[in-house]
């Protein structure tokens, strides 16, 4: 049979080996203990990935990093009402022994003792609104709502916070789901700031004997907070904020606020709070299952998700951990069905993915050069399951791809629907989102190797989030408690694999990258007054928009010459090679001005964590760096930032069409 | 027959098809008038170019860019002797009214009327000397000697001399070669810094329409010299410094001084100096014949030789000119005998390669994706000959080749003898040059786009170099006046691209490379004291080593498993994408310090033109960098760019063998 009917054959045992009882084990598994980064029992976690991977007859190795990680030591707050009365609050979730105390890593240590003001969501506009009622928070306390409401990260909120002088900032997360049980929960996380990966080792490989800056350093002390800071539960942060006095809460705050918050303070309660954590170097293990290709073994498709968890991780990340074991065990059913992929598929698992994608960065910068030329794609599930709803972000090219794969597997929820079905019926594939945060391990591969990817999960968020609540018996009763939506995740990302490992031609559609680039100029545009011009950044995506229609027609026509034998073809080989170089052309080797280490144009986090732009960060940067320059500078580095963006597109066309001038 | 044999029937014909009266109609037809960059003459000269190639069947097109070049408008010198006599300087070559004006290109324009300075060859030692004898240059106008003794380029020589207070620079040519006539010569020349290429669009191609940064920009403010400066003849200079008195020139100078220059002044004489000179934009183009490879048509193998001369160029550069388009005559006598190339194989002739690789620059800015991929090899000819005697240049992995084609090929000054024999004998094979300097067109493609590359001519050097001298005569009489220097050049380079475009497996034998770096490692530890740890280089260098030697073995195997078909073999290609991509691992996308354009690590030019090192430019800078540091901070600094080019050598090393950790 020609190969491809061949694949189909692999494509569709694959979807027929699913099964949502071996996700329940292995999630019920890796959910027994708490696998925090660096510790023993998180050891225990790596060992169970590494077995299943072996007994599954997968070739299995592991790679070492020493890095800085950062563990609580001691913390304590006590309040002094105005009533005299001192109480002090309960910083963990209840009988909770084992799961690490609620911390912010890499908090600095520090003691003090001010009056507290609430801040709403720490957003600038939120100091703006406390600066108009005559409210300073410099020298207080400052208290801080997190929730789907704000969109402020943590590392964003205590920077804004010290930017603003206050001297401590206390963090608690607004959304209970609807169950007050989860008013318990406290929101662990690192407060690092702008950047991934580990902080004494930026752009190398943090492995043994690898150089290490200095923690004084400027290049490392910018991205360490410079105040203390703690997660608090909504019910800790109630008790606080309802014995504020001073000004009452602004109106445009109150609607999601609880009816308890009246004021904002400053004071008259005063809290003493204490928090000493430690930095200290660890070493941390990413497990890696290679299936070599038997064709072109020299190209990759990579299939990653983290390993470590603040406490329990059910949700974040097990429920995708035990996707990815799953789909170990179905691919070795179809490996002794006689398959073999055309190209190399290799089984990530992380580590220190919740310290600022660690072992996902420290891995792409040792291997960037290889990534750079053999990697077709890097297809990232960090939490598989947070509850209803399939949400998937992609660099553009793959959108195609995911349309194709998602009307092939089963919806989780409706009987006889394809998740397609429900998707596009929720506007999900007229809006795949984009690539450009840093919240999980498809960073390093986007935003620093240009590697084309794919993040998926299910449901939208989830009020257990990093609390010691993340827990099986969570997942089985609120998150998927019969284990589909686990299974859906599975079958579609090792079906992606599947395709972007055996299609004979790479199923890369550039159109709609050309389509999502128009979109981006025509926002831009009504963003810039006429004094930037957008004309070059008009030119180069008609250029790359004709390009991408040449490449559907060629990748169109070579299909349909499929190769019966099993030799690469080497128009084959040629094109896909263009196909997979398009992506680098995106990256400037300069990087982001400021954050070098950010190489791509396109898709990449704003400096400025309240921009309205969420791509093109280099003009998004250009846009709100306002301080120190006179108007005409500022406008000239606005246009020289769209003419960088421009000049990427440029090269990604010509990558794409793969012909010298 | 196979493959091979069939490529080594085609590399005779090509060995046997050498002829040296086309070479010399050639160069006759190239000098018959100046062609200088941005010139109506130089577009003749593009054209006959043009239509060689196309007359010879091959695929020709032209790719043109805007950029700032630079003119001539009035230059004048009054010397007013103490006797009070006042003398014009003659300023140019005598009778030679079709040749450009002696000029430095992109002086500034100036009027001084100031003391003279004799500062030998305008280093720092020499102004050294000076100060100690209570010599003071600031304020005067300094005569520079400039000849192989001194190693100083131009642009370095007018930079140092502003430093030092100088108000405007005169360089001659202190070798006449042991013939008076060439004393009358002026050597002109661009005077631009730090950097090649447009000096408006640095790291982007200079086409029309594209961004171009202000003259008034920083970046492009510190490429121009701030005084101004004009060349002299030997003759002039001589009796400028014949006149001086003061302080008696220093005994370490007299050497190769002539017996008439016995001071060093200030003054008495003066001189009234004036130059006027335009910088303005103008319209360049490159002209390329592409020969499309059969079986690899994405893998390029690119020869190159710039077109643009100061004057006649007989020698710099329509030597190499002509061997160009010898080799297109060559080619087009194996295509027509059934030949096509395993590859692609472009013939590239550059413009405004004198005002600072203008022409080569941007089109590697331009392509610079595709030729990170695709790109096996560029092999450059500037000056195909200059006098007797072969001297090579090559990134290592290219080192065996060069051996191995020189055997093959007839040496033009020895009958019966290869040119191997007569280079060996001369111990050029042990002591093949490296290719960190910036004076020709190899520049761009080593240090910015990591391809691999080779550059070769005869002749050490000539004395009419940049001057209305440099004629067809010039050449008849004492360049090569039976042209079989021109064909053995065209002999080795048409040779080399043969192999590289047809041999199976690439060419490139890693482990000369691993020497180099183990040798460039000893000198640096003979220089550095025990403060800076040369382990990490130590490690990296054994690790790449070792990659280099298991390469090669792949290598012999694969290479004995000779493909009869024409068809691919996937793990050839395999392998060579992995050649090619080694060098790669030697960029840094951060590039050197302060001069980001220049990405390799290992071979590029220092900052300091007097550094003793022309390799690891990165350390080199960190040793001389001193002024505003403390000595920790600057051992702290030497021992980063250690671990950067020690990190370069591990990603050279992870490419060569092509495997992700
Ligand atoms: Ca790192
Ligand atoms: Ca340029
Ligand atoms: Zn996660
Ligand atoms: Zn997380
Ligand atoms: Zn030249
Ligand atoms: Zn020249």
């Amino acid at each position: 049979s020609s190969f491809s009917q061949n694949t189909l054959h692999f494509q569709n045992l694959f979807l027929s080996s699913s099964s949502n009882s071996t996700l329940s084990t292995y999630l019920r598994a890796l959910t027994v203990h708490p696998h925090l980064a660096g510790t023993k029992l998180a050891a225990d976690t790596t060992t169970y990935v590494a077995d299943h991977f072996r007994s599954h007859g997968l070739t299995t190795h592991t790679v070492d990093y020493n890095v800085l990680l950062s563990y609580p030591v001691y913390s304590s707050i006590a309040a002094h009402f105005s009533s005299g009365s001192v109480r002090h609050l309960l910083l963990t979730e209840p009988d909770r022994f084992d799961v690490v105390k609620p911390y912010h890593a890499y908090s600095p240590s520090g003691s003090v003792f001010a009056r507290v003001v609430f801040v709403n969501y720490g957003r600038e506009r939120d100091y703006h609104a406390l600066e108009k009622l005559g409210v300073a928070v410099s020298g207080c306390i400052v208290v801080v709502r997190k929730g789907s409401g704000g969109g402020l990260g943590r590392g964003a909120v205590v920077e804004k916070a010290e930017e603003k002088g206050a001297i401590a900032v206390l963090i608690y997360n607004n959304d209970d789901g609807g169950d007050y049980t989860w008013r318990e929960g406290f929101e662990r996380g690192h407060v690092m700031r702008g950047g991934v990966g580990d902080p004494l080792s930026p752009g190398w490989a943090g492995v043994e004997g690898s150089e290490r800056l200095g923690l004084e350093d400027s290049e490392v002390l910018k991205k360490f907070p410079k105040i203390p800071s703690l997660p608090l539960s909504f019910e800790v942060a109630e008790t606080i904020l309802s014995s504020l006095e001073g000004t009452s809460v602004p109106l445009e705050w109150r609607g999601t606020l609880g009816s308890k918050v009246r004021n904002v303070g400053p004071g008259p309660t005063m809290l003493n709070f204490t928090y000493q954590g430690e930095n200290k170097m660890a070493t941390i293990q990413n497990v890696f299952a290679v299936i070599k290709g038997s064709e072109e073994p020299d190209r990759y498709v990579l299939l990653g998700n983290h390993r470590d968890a603040w406490t329990y991780g059910a949700v974040d990340p097990s429920s995708g951990t035990a996707a990815l074991l799953d789909i170990a065990r179905r691919y070795s059913i179809l490996l002794s069905s006689g398959w073999t992929p055309r190209r190399t598929i290799i089984l990530c698992s992380w580590d220190a993915e919740e310290f600022g994608m660690i072992g996902s960065t420290e891995w792409v910068e040792q291997n960037l050069v290889n990534l750079g030329s053999k990697a077709v794609a890097y297809l990232n599930v960090d939490c598989a399951v947070q509850g209803p709803g399939f949400f998937v972000g992609s660099t553009p090219q793959l959108d195609s791809l995911v349309v194709e794969v998602t009307k092939k597997v089963k919806d989780p929820d409706t009987e006889g629907a394809s998740v397609y079905k429900n998707w596009a019926a929720a506007g999900g594939d007229s809006n795949i989102q984009r690539l450009s945060r840093v919240d999980s391990d498809f960073a390093p591969f986007v935003q620093h190797a240009g590697v084309p990817s794919i993040d998926m999960y299910y449901g939208k968020e989830f009020p257990v989030y990093h609390t010691a609540f993340d827990s099986y018996d969570w997942m089985t009763q609120y998150g998927d408690p019969f284990f589909h939506r686990h299974a859906a995740v599975a079958g579609i990302w090792g079906l992606l694999a599947l395709h972007l490992a055996d299609d004979s031609i790479l199923p890369f559609d550039y159109v709609p990258y050309a389509n999502q680039l128009q979109f981006y100029m025509n926002i831009l545009s009504s963003l810039l007054d006429q004094q930037t011009s957008l004309h070059p950044l008009n030119m180069s995506i008609q250029e790359f928009a004709s390009a991408a229609k040449e490449t559907n027609n060629e990748s169109k026509k070579l299909r349909l010459q499929e190769t019966s034998g099993h030799s690469v073809d080497i128009k084959n080989r040629a094109l896909n090679d263009r196909l997979m170089l398009a992506e680098k052309g995106f990256l400037d080797a300069d990087g982001l001005q400021g954050r070098q280490w950010f190489k791509h144009l396109v898709f990449g986090p704003p400096s400025d964590h309240e921009s309205k732009l969420d791509f093109f960060p280099g003009i998004a940067d250009s846009i709100s760096r306002s301080t120190g320059m006179s108007e005409r500078e500022r406008l000239a580095a606005i246009q020289h930032e769209v003419w960088r963006v421009s000049r990427s597109i440029q090269r990604a066309a010509s990558a794409l069409r793969g012909e010298f001038t």
